[in-house]
């Protein structure tokens, strides 16, 4: 095999109540990565269509993770890379992530798959590093492993993989206004009470359970972020109007995805997952602000060699 | 039917990493508790053995929590209640849970159950009203329920069932020194770190993903609590030993049950636990201070008429 074209799906991070340790993975919009052997050692980003961004491999999100992933392995040839991008930078819904991800699946596929869906966690982090200065894993680990997962903090990420109930549909809507990772980390507090940490952590908990025993009402009384929300939101236009909109329409919950401007609600069924979409456009469209929308299934495998 | 005796058992609440949340029932340690039907109406505590502790019924967490049932429905009779004390108050392995659970639980039988165990729990909490100064579900949950529970924050609890793997046995260490449920929660400060506050939830995500999936070595991973341990611990004599010598004895995890003074090591396997119990016996005998330790499975019915 001397090329492969991998699709690498868009992801979700936090889901409400699970800042910086849950993430699930998105369906059908995301990013193609191209990766071809070279005679050429190293690596070398040859295009990228979509987005105008760094072609330079220490600048790219791709780049430095498929770095990271050679630093452990000794390849007797080098590889070129091609990023279509179907995800804008930006938009909260793992951009960087499945670019990273999609690049190493693809590197390591073409040699003969020596490291595991969860070991090439580590190199697709380095990515993330690089766009958000943080080396975080809520976004790569369902871009690598699809379905539901879970990052416990630690010197390596230990990240647990959460079943997905069939019925779950997601509605994501991306108000297309500029919010920088950076910025939305900024706003929030270092210190929080541990009153509201407590609520948190039992919502965790209970949307975990949610999630094993299919639970929809569960699922959606646990989807509550009393921490990040209450500070974060402010950045997103029109925000509580949107939240409410989707609740109202019939969606579980939902709140900020990522670190924003996009919201995710989940809901039980396509149908419903469609009404809230709807609902959202009638809502939205009137602020005159640039946005899309979309429905997805949970994507269970991840990105995926097509 | 004119009288029920129940066993009532003791309980393990926080769990590590799910302060506030979690808890899970022990077996065959606990307080029985009989309820007779009597012709003279309302709620009187006639028999306490094994402890020292208020007959008046407002004084007294079962008789709280039997009015605070009585109140949801008429009776044309009263009720007398005995408590013989299994566990002994203030060693913070459900002492007062288990009477308030036994009492309600007898009460709920002798009506004909009108109340599910579920419903029950909001009486229960009343009893911990009454002991702590705070309504906590936390060891009233599993005492009704049997299991691992966890409680969301509300106005009204919402309690949830967690399955509890069948190799897992605990250990409990009761150092007999004075130790008030309200000291225990003075020391904790009301402001903690977002950083450690991410920790713990995923912690909890983990340890919830663990019971589930029988992953004995996942719970092991997340039985960690960076939040109330350290604060609390220090109340607790040669703590940080008798832990190191649980996780050295093959413990998978633990800490301090409830708000202590007795600490719980979960274990796989009865072996395991017995000889956590035999490694903490002989690490803490030195000290001088007195003190009890048994091995139980974990209870997965609650309360019990017998």
């Amino acid at each position: 095999m001397e090329e492969v074209k991998v699709f690498a799906p868009a992801t979700v991070a936090n889901v409400s109540c699970g800042f910086d340790v849950l993430g699930f993975c998105l369906d059908h919009v995301g990013d193609t990565v191209i990766v071809r052997k070279s005679n050429t050692p190293g690596v070398r980003i040859t295009k990228i269509e979509g987005q105008e961004l760094p072609l330079e491999t220490k600048k790219n999100v791709a780049g430095v993770a498929v770095e990271a992933l050679l630093e452990q392995i000794e390849t007797p040839f080098g590889f070129e890379i091609e990023i279509e991008k179907g995800i804008k930078a930006g938009s909260g819904i793992g951009s960087s992530a499945a670019s990273s991800a999609g690049a190493v699946v693809g590197v390591n596929a073409l040699l003969g798959n020596p490291f595991s869906r969860n070991e090439l966690i580590a190199f697709a982090m380095k990515g993330e590093e690089l766009a958000s200065g943080a080396a975080h894993a809520d976004n790569v680990s369902p871009a690598l492993l699809g379905g539901f997962t879970l990052v416990r903090c630690g010197k390596k990420p230990d990240v647990i993989s959460l079943p997905a109930p069939t019925e779950l549909f997601a509605t994501i809507i991306h108000p297309k206004i500029e919010l920088r990772t950076a910025d939305a980390r900024s706003v929030l507090k270092q210190s929080i009470s541990l009153d509201k940490a407590i609520q948190q952590w039992g919502n965790v908990g209970a949307l975990v359970s949610g999630l094993y025993t299919n639970n929809y009402k569960l699922i959606s009384r646990a989807l509550v972020d009393v921490i990040i929300e209450p500070e974060r939101s402010i950045l997103i236009p029109h925000f509580d109007e949107l939240k409410a909109t989707a609740l109202a329409a019939g969606g579980l919950g939902g709140g900020i995805s990522g670190s924003g401007p996009s919201l995710f609600t989940l809901s039980r069924g396509e149908k419903t997952a469609e009404n809230v979409r709807q609902a959202l456009i009638k809502s939205f469209e009137p602020h005159g602000i640039p946005f899309d929308t979309f429905v997805s299934k949970i994507n269970t495998h991840g990105a995926k060699i097509v």
